[in-house]
């Protein structure tokens, strides 16, 4: 049996259709079969690349649910059904996330017993953070199963048998934090499938403290772009201040080899971007500035999730009230 | 008129009563007059610095509303009643920051018209970001106070004339957000002495975009503490790669004056500690962490603070619905 071609979205992203489309010939030379989709016209051809013909673009600006119910033939929606006929095996977009997030669910529904998927992100580690800001408001049991689709994702994309799950609370003790941290720390604490560490801290999000911290999607969502603000600020300060005065430019070269690779584990792009958790098919949504690199990582780890059979172990062990 | 001394909170932080002792005897050299509070006993003999003599102390890990009732003759509660009872100026503290919070409020008690005291923080970088952490759910009218005392705050602290204030958010649409945010963006549209720019995200709080960012103390000190454990993971990974083979030792120390400024601004002891906002004192907190250092700046802080009446200006600025 051949398998089936992850479907990229090529009009997605800031750096769309260029950067997308080299990725995706990348990803093609590696060995992983693609199908690019998108305005034809607009697409340099790339030998041995299908493409499945879609005649609009939702915008990066655009409503999401707006864009999903009037553009039915973007590149979008027709990603989302790809994968929904079978004709893909998974989905990646570094498009409008919202729209992604929209299509996605529309097009391939949830998962049955998935109250809400959840957005899971590596966060600038390893780290599993979800929900990364799929729901802006969320309930207790919806937590409780961002807790079982992070320890299944965790385990399949980062190989940790027994992920530890930690709650992003204000402080340690079970006592500390808003009402819905307090009643899904209850209710953690019995959840089937979970090795529930307790709360944890900010602090403890860039460390091996846990492997997945589990908070509702505006918390996430806010961490997740400080988190990239702040390594952003550090490393314009760090540029700044090796450009300060001429002196500095020799030890600073000298030490470039030693900065690559820490500047490789911070870059988000080594990881491939986001995935949406729940939704009945493998979906990854990538950052909007995603050059040709993040999008091959995305394609892999589309391509590894959908040989992990990860959508069947994440219905096999999300638990309903 | 003598100025009223700062009552220094000797007992609180990780390393009381030594570094905090020290820390009130450069403030004092360097001429602002301060008291110790705490068990006298305990405390290294320095002249010309009174004691105000405490024979409890509140621990890091004590309840902090329980340990204000039971401990009466704590350090903490005996330095937020000295400024109560005009002995003191304002206090400062590096301890247990939910009971210096409970201490502060229940002795100083509220200003007139605040629905709830906020802690104001510099977090990282000039901008200051407030609730920090003291109040884990909000309702959207104090999050309008927390704008009026924050801006008040910039004003005096950072003389900024007309800050410009943010609400932390998961995007720049006032569609965007949870119902807090929603309901508090309209409520900011049109609150006096306010200058609005809208929403914000985590990537703008270590940018010049905002002077202040106001958001729920639960978002707030998460948002804190993660900024605070990504730049400590930075600059660890940085020690780690200079350490990481013999030939970058040279052009890391050569590097060294570059780095110094950075560090010294992106270290949180340069700002000397966070505000809480709303109580009727000048009450500072310090990091639990606080050496020497930290716990001057403190003091300067609150000498500061007490020389522009901060609270007099607060109680001017918050309105009531």
């Amino acid at each position: 049996m051949t398998a089936l071609p992850i479907a990229v979205d090529a009009m997605g992203g800031d750096r769309a259709p260029k950067e997308i489309v080299r990725g995706a010939r990348q990803a093609m030379e590696a060995g992983i079969p693609v199908v690019l989709v998108g305005r034809r016209g607009d697409l340099p051809i790339v030998d041995g690349i299908e493409v499945i013909d879609a005649s609009e673009v939702i915008e990066m600006h655009d409503d999401p649910a707006q864009g999903v119910r009037r553009k039915k033939d973007s590149s979008l929606v027709r990603a989302a059904e790809a994968v929904r006929d079978g004709r893909a095996a998974a989905m990646v977009s570094a498009g409008n996330t919202g729209a992604t997030m929209a299509s996605a669910l529309l097009r391939m529904g949830r998962i049955k017993g998935v109250s809400r998927p959840a957005i899971a992100t590596p966060g600038g580690t390893p780290t599993v953070l979800l929900d990364a800001g799929a729901n802006a408001e969320c309930q207790p049991e919806w937590l409780v199963q961002f807790a079982q689709m992070g320890t299944v994702f965790a385990r399949h994309r980062f190989a940790i048998d027994e992920p530890k799950i930690g709650l992003l609370s204000i402080g340690e003790e079970s006592s500390k934090g808003n009402t819905l941290v307090k009643e899904t720390h209850e209710r953690l604490m019995s959840a089937p499938g979970v090795r529930f560490v307790g709360n944890v801290e900010g602090r403890d999000i860039m460390t091996s403290a846990v492997d997945v911290v589990v908070t509702d999607g505006f918390t996430g969502n806010v961490v997740l772009k400080t988190l990239e603000g702040g390594l952003q600020a550090i490393a314009s300060a760090l540029l700044g201040a090796f450009a300060s005065a001429p002196e500095y430019k020799e030890p600073a070269d000298a030490l470039l080899p030693a900065l690559l690779p820490l500047y490789e584990t911070l870059d988000p792009d080594t990881y491939g971007g986001a995935m949406l958790l729940g939704v009945d098919g493998v979906c990854i949504i990538s950052h909007g500035s995603s050059g040709a690199r993040a999008i091959v990582n995305a394609i892999r780890v589309g391509r590894e999730m959908v040989d992990a059979d990860l959508v069947g172990k994440l219905r096999a062990a999300v638990t309903r009230d």
